[in-house]
């Protein structure tokens, strides 16, 4: 299996800088190369397309984002995306990309600060692309590989729920 | 979706007792606890059935195993299980389970020692369960879920690979 | 041995908090807590005086940790501060305090984030105590431990720093 | 201040070898390294002199490491010795060396398990080293920094405690 990864940054990707006393969003890959040590039966690309907060995307942001997946020739896709606008970006991508499978991930706890949650939720999508699925898009977060239009982040909770 | 794990030890849930100096199987299931933590949509039942080395699973483990397979009421079963005999264990179940779907995971380095492989095996095989895959006995290891009889442990390499 | 621990928050103490997606000063001492537990020759109390960014720090505050310090039965007190003014509060124990050994420490990176610095600069402070060292006001950073009028934060570099 | 640090293996530095699925000493300095990030005030030189479980030094290799202190130019020096027979090449030391300050630590978990105990016992030894002591041998672990006949390990216990 060959997938691409589109890395937007987000909260998976934050690092906290000593000189400034804050989590930045940095603009390499570092925290997802630590999650690539453990795949050794897929051929993954990494592609930093965007380094941002997701509340900070915007829809040219997004646009830019559906022209690379167009043009990418893997049929098999994980972006790497902050939750806040998750759905956001998500709804944007299923407007114009119907024939691949597209799976946005994140972590709501940096994979610098803890490695579990943000591992889980990348390797729930590598899990679900494993098996036959259907051309789409989709959402794995917290234990849950759905449609988008089902998994979705309760705020209140700071968890990914599904919604029936 | 509900699952249930069968934890039959190996080196997923190694730690460390100082006292003695050395790495032990222990027959709790902190290692999974740690990982539990980030799931929110799926209900997970964990037994701990075995806490042994794989070297040490002998056919009578395997039996007693199959037998708790078998009373299971959940379609969806994950094993973890030690990696030196995980091929052994997996060709067993499938004589004699068909009508469920199995994911036998375990780690070449403890959930304690270094948390990202392990969660990834283990989160491999959740995202695989999201699918709708077919009844069968299957391995989730290093970036791939597949039948038991195509994934398998390079010794050599220490690593878990796609037997064409 | 028995030392006191003023905890008045600063970087050293920070966690994530996943709802916010921010780093808060907690108000409890669980960064120390974590240290405690190799600690087993040394009577070790913590007060969690006051929990911020050193930023934050007033001169009321200063005056509140210089009256708990002249309480304090013990001689030989550490102060978890943060490292943005830690010299300021150095400055103004060392007006009111003459009898007693006071060591002030913190970190550049929360303990939650990467343990290493933050239990170096503790643990460099309570093997200086082991020592039979003077009455009088010292910083521990960096490997360090000096007077606190020589050992300074270099912001630039986001080190401390001995200054000649 | 000048250090030099010689590396004779123990729990310190033990790392998990994954394909032969247990833990070693190896002959590298790399969790001595991790320390070293955090230290900016003194010039560490780190010399792998040993690379043994303390179960198997013998006294050649402690003839080794006392000819090797006795022509380091440097008055301070710490040792890092595996727990079980630290007491013993503490005992051979001080019979030939009464002109440095000598310090040995070490861990009872490996410094790749969990940073916090083995950061603390040598930062222990790192802050004593900044106070004005007398020549001697020395032992930093577990909060306390002592004269090497004053400070030993309890099996039992697995801490090492002070002896009245």
């Amino acid at each position: 299996m060959k997938i691409t990864v589109f890395n937007t940054g987000g909260t998976f990707n934050k690092r906290y800088n000593p000189i400034l006393g804050q989590l930045e969003v940095p603009t390499d890959s570092m925290a997802l190369d630590a999650v690539l040590k453990s795949i050794h039966n897929v051929q993954v690309e990494i592609i930093n397309l965007i380094s941002k907060d997701s509340l900070d995307i915007t829809n040219d942001d997004r646009t830019f984002l559906v022209n690379q997946i167009q043009k990418c020739e893997d049929e098999a896709i994980i972006v790497i995306h902050g939750t806040d606008t998750m759905d956001l970006t998500a709804d944007f991508i299923a407007q114009y990309i119907n024939n691949k499978k597209v799976i946005l991930t994140g972590a709501m706890i940096p994979m610098s600060i803890d490695s579990i949650e943000a591992t889980m939720n990348f390797s729930l999508a590598l899990g679900f692309l494993n098996a036959s699925v259907a051309h789409g898009v989709y959402v794995a977060m917290h234990g849950a590989v759905a449609s988008y239009e089902k998994l979705k982040k309760n705020r209140m909770q700071g968890k990914f729920l599904i919604i029936d």
